[in-house]
């Protein structure tokens, strides 16, 4: 028997169903991504997530298209494969152009680098920034 | 003896000292930040990241403020205190309001969450991201 | 020809046949993970992680269960999707249900939240903490 | 001026207020840790923040003693040094002995051994864990 | 449609072209691997990023097998399958043995442990390191 | 009081005495590093690494500076300040000069930065890898 296990909108619970009802109107789409069917297997997580996102991933300060590129930074630096593929479709869908995309990437390898750098070189952090 | 060593201005080669003047005038900054001091203690390195990060953070198809947050939200992700307290800084100097700032880390903060949720629900990946 | 190679039983060595009989034994499992049979190219590695195991994993002032669950909620920060797939596997042999599942991924998630927030605020620990 | 910020009580909005007193009473403190000082510079993080804390950490199928053990172990992972002092602490309170601290620490680190193992050996998931 | 697009030769401008073929040459292979291709979309990261590692790998105070070495402990620790793999193939033709092999990911699996021991202890840096 | 304990060499177990006394022959040095002093909090852990720190460091198919090496380049790319800091030591007792030691920073921040494009752009293993 798989361990993977999906919540499918037909086998969901009310209480599910009405998160995928709200995440599905609130999107415009015709069904909700496997993440949401896959955290389903513990209601008050999908809940929870989703409340969350909502308020986090809405115009703000910061419009859509900046929230998406900065999750696509986030997923890669962490090596989420779902989550890069996820989200790079989200930050299309909100207007990333490709050559966004390929200066996005620029930017999220070259502070990878100069991460390692100062953490290597022991770099004490200058007065003024404190 | 203290393992942390500086190049400052003053004893740095003439190599180093066209790279700092560079900077300074770049950013029209009176010295630079301790991490080009302390990276310079291995000059190619110090020549080529100034190179890499003068190209990757110029003004493209992202415009600086944005290139500043995706910098951070890395940082953060990866936990590096001198980055974050010095993206951060250059990041409020390119227009980050308190605002943007606090919305940037509650994305950063969801995106790490949900990094997890994905990798322990083990969800795969849509059809549709492929 | 495949750079991935499991060492089988049938065409180990004695030394690494000893600790194949020894897991087998301890786990009453048929055969041992792949993980094992992976390792096992390195027959030092193979014996010293075996062994280290043992006695880690055994009960103690934490439980097997305990143990189990601790060692998900760092296979899922990591993102090894090996560890994750045969620790989840594990932890419910050792007893966990459905909704410690949840729960956990849960607090995991929660946990790699607010870890971000933490290091991007630059929080000072307090005093009673030192 | 520094850049670390906290919002002490007497300075705090009503809507910052309020959460800090709902923390003060759940648990019976004195005031608030800096963590929700200094994310309190972003009301609605802290807000969310504390009523998804809340609910995630509240007893359930896991204790909280558990809880706070996986968020020890998580925190190690990620290397954050705020929350690694701040919720050894918690999990101490919640009745975390030294020798259960001692077990943690060590599952922890088997676990981050064994993960880089998996990965680099490329171990494919056994069939019986898909 | 496919979001996974490799730039190929015979479909590479003139400017991509160039950097394969100096790759090629360099290196004394047929044809580039599949991560150039995919960089390629972004022109100026295929550039610098050769140039960089081509400066980078270059026989130096350090010899080219101890740098894959390192490249694949960094990628090991990252979790980066397609790093592991190229970067292991790359190690293995510059020298390495299975010997070898398993040394470097046994250290890299011990550096891991006691990476998290130091955090989880919280152990403070000695007078004579710093 | 402080929550930083370590186990001087006064006040320990016959039990953690002996590991400092093996540690200090095979080392030669006067007294052991804090981090085998804040182990010593769980004498199983300080004597279980203690055993496969010596066999894991020993000479063997790779000499003890490259193991050194790579200790350090994990404990940058995981940010661990005490490891950085320890390791970097002990690779320049090893024979790490300041060529080598930039050498190897510069490996460790490519790796990172390529690291990071090849999930960025996730980019499939070529055949030849697998």
């Amino acid at each position: 028997m798989s361990q993977l296990k999906a919540v499918d909108y037909a086998a969901a619970s009310p209480e599910v169903k009405a998160v995928y009802d709200e995440i599905k109107q609130t999107r415009q789409v015709e069904d909700v991504n496997n993440f949401w069917k896959f955290i389903a297997q513990h209601p008050p997580t999908l809940a929870r997530t989703w409340d969350s996102l909502k308020d986090v991933m809405a115009p703000g300060a910061l419009d859509p298209l900046i929230k998406e590129l900065l999750y696509v930074a986030v997923s890669v630096t962490n090596n989420c494969g779902y989550c890069v593929a996820s989200h790079t479709a989200a930050a299309r869908r909100a207007g990333m152009t490709d050559e966004m995309f390929g200066e996005l990437l620029a930017v999220v390898g070259m502070a990878n680098e100069t991460n390692r750098l100062a953490v290597g070189y022991r770099v004490p952090i200058d007065p003024a920034f404190e």
